[in-house]
């Protein structure tokens, strides 16, 4: 049997990045997407809570289906699981982001969002990004990369509660480097643009301060010398290496 | 000089519990609220990234002052720290969320993104829940385990990357346990209740599966035996453990 391939996104289901993924999957096996209906971008884990969802099929061709839903990106998977599948599927990936999810990134993404998602439904699951935020952003450096470490996945499978975070810089690629969150932090993260009234209004804008620019193991490094960054990430958030120390404290 | 103490959470910045955290840490230094105008529950590490946002000062007292927003509880820690905050704080806090945010909850909690944001400033930082969804919920029982685990963290400060989730049961208490994250996932999660047009919808609904109830060192084992859990989270998420196998890997 051909592999099933969950696919969903942050930045719509009509974008071009979700669209350029599809394709590459259905080389791979047949492929069910499940995305927002729009932009969801920096939704991170975000369940709606407050409301309903609905979710409506695109499209149905062979190999292929589609479906839009209201919702977030974990909106999306949690809805596939329950509703849409037709068995579980032997990997989920989500994307191609149109910007960067290295880093810190990692914890605002609605792409990795619905990736987490996928982990925690117990499918090995990755988020591909690539470090352009155009909407026109060129694809196709990527697309062996998505190939090979979907393969790779399918093949290998992934350890319990661990998913990956891909990410890709522009252009010519020199190979894939796996490596390890980079610490950093984003600055002066607002910019006041006043509205059409004059009021105070806040736009989150900024940028991202590396805060270990010569560690060669980070993924931010592994981007910004021309690799493709693999970061395998747990689920699990609990800070083992502190919980003994911890135990010592008067409470 | 007293400690100066920043809060927020995803309930809204006038929700029952974070106004009982709010005198809870007048006891123990100044305090600065910046909290989302209303609910945000469920918002994980959100940020909103196609909108601006606005902000007002609500009230300013000796030793108070309290912040809306219309973003998210993550929003509200990068704004405060960007546009508010006097000095770097000495103690974040988040909560006290209405309802629990132990096992995978911490990941989807708009209460903890606010944790996770404070830890990513570089300042000790924690989230408390209780687990009672009600608005009238008894926090009185809580309060004293508030108190001593804020004031421990201010003498001992946290490791960098590493925060607090912190739950609490309903009623009487028997202790604190240092916990672990408990594996387990939601289960059956929507509900279809037919809109007034008779068309469905979907509700986000569905109930907690504990993986590993007979394990006693998660923090599903500590709430569910009257205990309070204190699980520290880190927030690198790279799966440390599985990094060098997967160099393996042919790609």
């Amino acid at each position: 049997m051909r592999p099933y391939i969950l696919i969903s996104n942050d930045d719509g289901v009509d974008a071009p990045g979700i669209l350029f993924l599809t394709r590459l999957m259905m080389q791979l096996g047949d492929v069910q997407v499940v995305a927002p209906e729009g932009p969801r971008s920096g939704q991170s884990s975000a369940i709606t809570t407050d409301m309903p969802i609905r979710y409506r099929l695109l499209e149905k061709t062979e190999g292929l289906t589609r479906y839009s839903c209201t919702g977030t990106p974990t909106d999306c998977i949690k809805l596939a699981f329950d509703k849409i599948l037709d068995r579980t599927p032997d990997l989920i990936v989500t994307g191609i982001n149109h910007g960067s999810n290295a880093a810190i990134n990692v914890i605002y993404s609605g792409t990795m969002g619905g990736t987490f998602e996928g982990c925690e439904h117990g499918v090995p699951s990755i988020g591909f990004s690539l470090c352009d935020h155009a909407y026109d952003a060129d694809f196709s450096y990527f697309a062996p990369y998505i190939l090979k470490i979907s393969e790779e996945t399918l093949k290998n499978g992934l350890p319990e509660n661990v998913c990956l975070n891909v990410n890709a810089p522009i252009g010519k690629l020199k190979g894939v480097r796996v490596a390890r969150q980079c610490k950093g932090r984003w600055m002066k993260e607002f910019e006041m643009i006043p509205d059409a009234h004059g009021r105070e209004q806040h736009w989150l804008a900024g940028y991202f301060e590396n805060f270990e620019p010569a560690a060669e193991d980070t993924d931010e490094w592994a981007l910004n010398n021309g690799y493709v960054s693999v970061v395998p990430c747990v689920l699990d958030l609990t800070a083992h290496g502190f919980l003994k120390e911890m135990k010592s404290w008067n409470m």
